[in-house]
């Protein structure tokens, strides 16, 4: 698996008074750290912008390609934000992400062809519901791959997003054993190797133990590994996690397809 | 997934040493510590027992049945101590196992018909060689069948152990893959909802470091669960793997078939 830091969100106290400063070195350090701890990517997710939304992008942007070369994904539903991002980049670039939402078919798809770009795609409903199995995603999936070839994106742009969703949900079981058995089908149901990428945090996310939120995620994590996951993104900072993907990578490398190689002296 | 706890093999100096002097406190003390960290199972592996095979397989069967009514698997290759073992119990029991061994073909598999018991078919070559890759172990698994009937036991009876092997074998990584795609693939290649079981120990059997070889079998159960694993047999005293598998039940019960149902103030 490509491990994708999603660390440098704007609900981070840091990136939020950096961005409102915009004083680059906070962001930047962060940057660095999540590359220390084993990022292969990095999520900015800058949230909605409200204000100023194409500087503040360019700014988030370029500060963090000034002391990085990791691939970006560049996360926010503006799409003002998302085009001066992807006009800002200098380097491997992934839109997240896009949805059926018709605001999101009409101005953030478009950007992948516009900008040569990966795009990440949100198994939801067009009302962004979130699917109540693996029939539904499917079906979605289908409906996302007729909305790339008629927007003329190469389908080997599109990375899937089955989403995960928390654990404590009545029906959360239920739905992570569904997400599991979407990534296994999908290249077979699409009839091409499509990327997928999951945000593991999702699966902790409300009120609960620590300790045992993490241990949920470092068992859920080979799962979706071992199903064939191209991409994590997940907070690099919880090192037992990132250290279990790399543990993963090392024994099944053919199906957790690792952005490096790694011995067993690097775990 | 159900859990066998391998403890009590004769490796095990206090089984050894208990078993010589036909003391049964110190077994019945290990059984009833099994079973108190989570196993739902027991495997008694006696070895070879070239020396009175059958008394001491039934003094250890019944020694263990005086304290526990955890289903057993007998895990000896003698067919004498097989049998002794069988006639002893008085409750579930699996035979732990045959191959395509022409000795084991002939002396043990014709147990499972005698005393109408479950039991274990290692997906091996005749000469006991470890297959190269799931193909190979796909083909064994086919000709296990058809011994299965031939031998007139019903192929529900039968449970599938696809070997795994220590991931510090030269192909170990792609023998890990290989062995979650062959649980994955046998039930449609069977036709029945075969069940399978996996010693997860052979993984990080050899030299190594301790703590990796534990964050290995950590990340490897959950993938042997999400592949549909229905039985693993493990160190039950470890106790984080242990752990881990219950995190498992919970996440993705339909896929990881519980003994029983853990809530999260359990795990």
């Amino acid at each position: 698996m490509i491990l994708a830091a999603d660390n440098m969100q704007i609900t981070n106290r840091v990136v939020a008074d950096a961005l409102k400063e915009m004083r680059p070195e906070a962001i930047q350090n962060l940057a660095k750290a999540c590359e220390a701890a084993g990022a292969d990517m990095l999520d900015i997710n800058s949230g909605p912008l409200s204000r100023d939304p194409e500087s503040k992008m360019r700014f988030l942007i370029e500060s963090v390609q000034d002391v990085s070369d990791l691939p970006l994904l560049i996360d926010t539903a503006n799409p003002k934000a998302m085009a001066a991002g992807l006009r800002a980049n200098r380097k491997q670039v992934i839109i997240n992400g896009f949805s059926l939402e018709p605001a999101k078919l009409e101005a953030i798809l478009p950007l992948a062809k516009e900008f040569d770009a990966d795009i990440i795609a949100y198994l939801l409903h067009p009302d962004s519901r979130v699917p109540a199995d693996s029939t539904e995603r499917l079906n979605i999936a289908v409906e996302i791959c007729h909305e790339i070839r008629k927007s003329g994106i190469n389908e080997n742009r599109l990375i899937i997003d089955p989403v995960i969703v928390p654990m404590m949900w009545e029906n959360g079981a239920v739905q992570a054993s569904e997400v599991l058995s979407v990534i296994r089908m999908l290249p077979d149901l699409l009839g091409f190797p499509v990327r997928t990428v999951a945000g593991l945090s999702n699966l902790t996310s409300g009120k609960g133990n620590r300790e045992k939120k993490r241990i949920a995620e470092q068992t859920y994590l080979p799962m979706l590994a071992g199903a064939g996951l191209t991409m994590a993104l997940l907070n690099i900072f919880h090192h037992e996690t990132a250290r279990t993907a790399r543990v993963c990578s090392l024994l099944t490398p053919s199906l957790s397809q690792p952005a490096r190689i790694f011995t067993w002296e690097e775990i």
